[in-house]
């Protein structure tokens, strides 16, 4: 069987890189372009990386993407991993669909769309027949957004004690990593020694997204889940990995043994379809005190091709009738590029593509 | 009138080197003594301090200061100023208690002690007089604490509010900084890129003082306020100064003008009294979108001698029937040192010394 | 008598706010405007610092001067304090040179010049009379620099060893402070847990900067000083504060105790004169086995108004016929707008202003 | 053929559990046992690491292993791979080597000992040959060391450009990971924004080893080099990874050019036997202008056994008669654990085990 051509648009970016990282000897997809803006068209990746200070990830690139030539953005691939900026990312995608292309996003232009799912394989996968309601699908074009990285990190936590418990309110705080805001991002004079509690239009999403994406898809529109999300946001000196404190009012009263097997044993569609960028076990527990920490759980998540996509889950907790918790995920792994990949995983394996 | 001589006990740890920091030149307090465990016996400051690695204050003391020799603990003092560890705090405080001394603790021993207040003078001024009820008072001794760090951080706000609009419950979320660890503390390899979800006991302790605090004291027994608070804490690679997230329930609807208002208007007796340590304005209300930040915010507070004594609020918000806030403080100075000097001066003020 | 009207160009930058601060309530100085780029011209000063993210010293500002209006650059003005940035500072300062303006500046663009000065009044207090031979001087214009901040930060020890045992060689090697890049500066991703090797620059102005102020300047022209310079400059994760070491070869032969006594009793014009921002000593050598360090040492120098004037040096070992030691300045105070505001201070106690 | 036994000694710590990770899967060696201190004894591995608060590298530790007992050090074993503390390393290694065993050392302890080499099998892979003088050679004992992390980092530069154009002198500055002073080592407060310009003995440490390496054995006894090393340590708050800035003084005047490809083309006996650990490539040349970093360089090597085995060396220039450059080495891979694994596969290709 052959592999699928993809491109990967803002290649030379931080979630560019990321998506060539992920797709690096995939059994199902094979780079056939790398596009970014117009300075870097006809230039080698490596040399638009070398020009830059700030080469995310060259040392473990294959050769020969880097010496791909990049190109300026047009439609004739099959799939468009888009890691382009969200001011940009609204016309190009939509243009892209128009023309058939399947757009897996990264971006948040179209998150909010009718028709638009956003995406979790193992917590949302039914809300992937939207796509059926575009008005481009029948030529082949759609688009599919994941979550923004800090509603995803804790998306299947909530979405696997909703099912059973049900969720009534979510207070959640976010200790969230630099590099979600890409490079340059947060001058370091702000990042050093130092917390800086806002992140533009972050708060809202979470209060959204997380609606969206844990509510149903039926009669032509998505009906949102009906919990409410209390969410504070803030950056913290970490490189990669959102951590995030959680406080949970449940329907039901588990036990703190129960909501452990709750979550240690949910398992979702990629992992029956057994996915490529799937990892075994989705939510890993873990019992010490003091975990989950950035620098050991954020590439959580076997077998290697799932490094970074796993969410891990610590210091359960309960108390005045809640549950508290801290989450962890990789933010632009499995909160970024690798989710849009697994999406495409998603939309390969349900025949979509 | 002459000062009241003062001993500062634990005086080459970092909180007893912020006691010396904030008893210099003071009006009405003077350094009779520096008291340290075995080792520093009979040794300068200056030695002691230069043994150590860490030389946390050096630049900045008084050179008289300096060259005191540094004692074993004993009782002959008015005021024992006490940064000890709590394992040695307990016993110690209640012995030198029972010697006719006013001890001015730091430490978490006796916080919960019948009779012992947990004081902030801005917030619970009459609780002082649970003292008199102290089986060591007809001698003059008796123990008064400071809260724990990050209680004290958000106590003065949640009380102006509870106040006047009642507070049903309390979601806090907290980024602790390093110097809340003591020295040497949370090791460097746990600290540079990361985050600490866990802090030995931080919460229980924000869940019971925070409500004894905004309780009262009557009929010789404390009667603790009656809201909820559900903490998560967390440490970050920040140097002085907590950062807090904040969820609120109330029983009334404020406007956030009226908010804002109650919180910026917020005055309580060490005001009223003008004591020195005392900030003019004890909680600050900043405006900017992504304020308050450690690196601007920790030393907050006017005049000179009250810097990291007032506490910053910002990103005041509303919505889902709750109100969200980030709260700022100095944890070492308004949440230390600083707490139980301002408790002293109001000891004073009110004649109990 | 009535203070000198200064005015402060680039005000709203990171060296402009450390004019400002070393501005406040000088005893020759006042601000009498604050100039920076087109896009800030006509709003008070408060406004534009609170639009940007980074309000680098809001809380220690006066508030007079938070509400002055900001001021397109002009030249009515006896005094200009230079923080702009070089390209912009090239032609800005000799236009106002030959307007008659007295310019101090930090920017790098007329180091080189003929007849301008790198001036640092401990090192070279008489090259400062090379102004009189600037085409403006007759109308009372003129440029006196200030040296790149790790060349200043090592200016004083090597005159001070030069002038009794003759320097030959200056290996130097830099750990420098994120401040010195300005604001937004470094991009956090390179910043936290990393070292960047380059400083676009740095080890060429280091290699000439400091030959030139030790030379000397006559007959119209200036003469560098003979020994060699080999610089390595890197740029480290810290705020403020610049760390150096160094390996020098000497004529003589000095035993360690004479190196520090020649470099803790040096004293230059300044201290005999008094003036405001000198600090009584200016080299403080720390015998300690693990100083000078950032976080202690940046800020070295009394009196109040000298803090971050002074320089430290530790560390000092001999072996192989050569002497090597660490030396520490505040990259900003020193090393930027406190190196011109004692410049200036020199012209006027000299009868230049 | 089946693999030789081997013991790890000090299998809780930093550098034990890097040999973990260096002997996983490896074709020659297999873990027979894991030592640690007598509190360990007993215990599984897992068990230990989840006391203690800091698991360095459980996300990638084999379950194998994890479950493995921790015993007592003791002798029956073919080879000992030491990261025990050096006080402890001592005795402990004279007593394993009495009784038989190959020690393949990280500890200090034996480095300036006669007949024990500082091995760098790319440097000085004949000094193996010592061994054949140490006492208990003819039972199968013997003790060979690998060098002080920061004389490796630079050992097979020096080596490279020493054999081709002659060192005179090396003037070097460090910039020091925290995991070299492995854990808990640096406090937090120590390391976050700031720099320590010491690190006990290093600098001695590099002064001797480096000439001890790059000179040779024979006639029973080590030759010294002849080049001096001037060398100033500091530490930085960097988890993994030593940079060092270097000038030196040749012999012969190459090129840039010519000693680009001297480092670049540099292979050792590593190479040539195709040793399991060796990287293809020991030096990498960067040609960027801001190479190396820790966050880009430290794992630099290739296949994917050899990761963080190879040495990057960039921003070669040269002026006044030295070069200059910056180079940078994995300071627990390639100067801890991983050297020690690469000594032992050398001394089985030739036959020494």
């Amino acid at each position: 069987m052959s592999k699928i051509s993809v491109a990967v648009l803002g290649a030379t970016g931080m979630i560019g890189q990321r998506f060539i990282q992920m797709l690096e000897d995939h059994p199902y997809f094979e780079i056939e372009g790398l596009y970014a803006s117009e300075r870097s068209n006809g230039k080698k990746l490596s040399e638009v990386l070398k020009v830059r200070d700030h080469v995310y990830l060259d040392e473990t690139m294959d050769m020969e993407i880097q010496t791909m030539d990049i190109k300026k953005i047009s439609a004739n691939c099959r799939i468009a991993f888009s890691g382009i900026p969200s001011d940009l990312a609204g016309p190009t995608e939509t243009e892209l669909a128009g023309e058939g292309v399947a757009v897996f996003t990264n971006a948040g232009s179209h998150r909010m769309d009718e028709h638009v799912p956003i995406l979790i394989p193992e917590v949302n996968p039914d809300q992937i027949e939207a796509i059926k309601d575009q008005p481009t699908y029948s030529n082949g074009g759609y688009i599919i957004t994941n979550a923004n990285c800090s509603s995803t990190g804790i998306a299947a936590p909530l979405a696997a004690i909703n099912n059973v418990y049900g969720l009534k309110q979510v207070f959640v705080s976010t200790y969230q990593a630099l590099s979600g805001a890409g490079y340059p991002g947060v001058p370091s004079l702000d990042a050093v020694g130092n917390v800086v509690p806002y992140i533009g239009g972050e708060e809202e999403k979470m209060e959204s997204e997380l609606a969206k994406m844990l509510g149903t898809y039926s009669d032509g529109k998505f009906n949102y889940a009906g919990f409410k999300v209390m969410a504070n946001c803030a950056r913290v000196p970490v490189v990669d990995g959102h951590l995030e404190s959680l406080v949970l009012e449940l329907e039901q009263q588990p036990t703190l043994e129960e909501l452990d097997a709750c979550l240690s044993g949910f398992r979702g569609e990629p992992q029956e379809l057994g996915l490529p960028s799937a990892p075994e076990q989705p939510i890993i527990v873990r019992k010490e005190a003091n975990r989950p920490q950035p620098v050991f759980d954020a590439m959580a998540g076997r077998p290697a091709r799932a490094k970074g996509m796993a969410v891990t889950i610590g210091r359960l907790r309960q108390g005045n009738g809640y549950y508290k918790a801290f989450a962890m995920s990789h933010n632009t792994l499995r909160g970024g590029a690798g989710g849009s990949v697994l999406n495409a995983e998603l939309a390969k394996a349900r025949g979509l593509l």
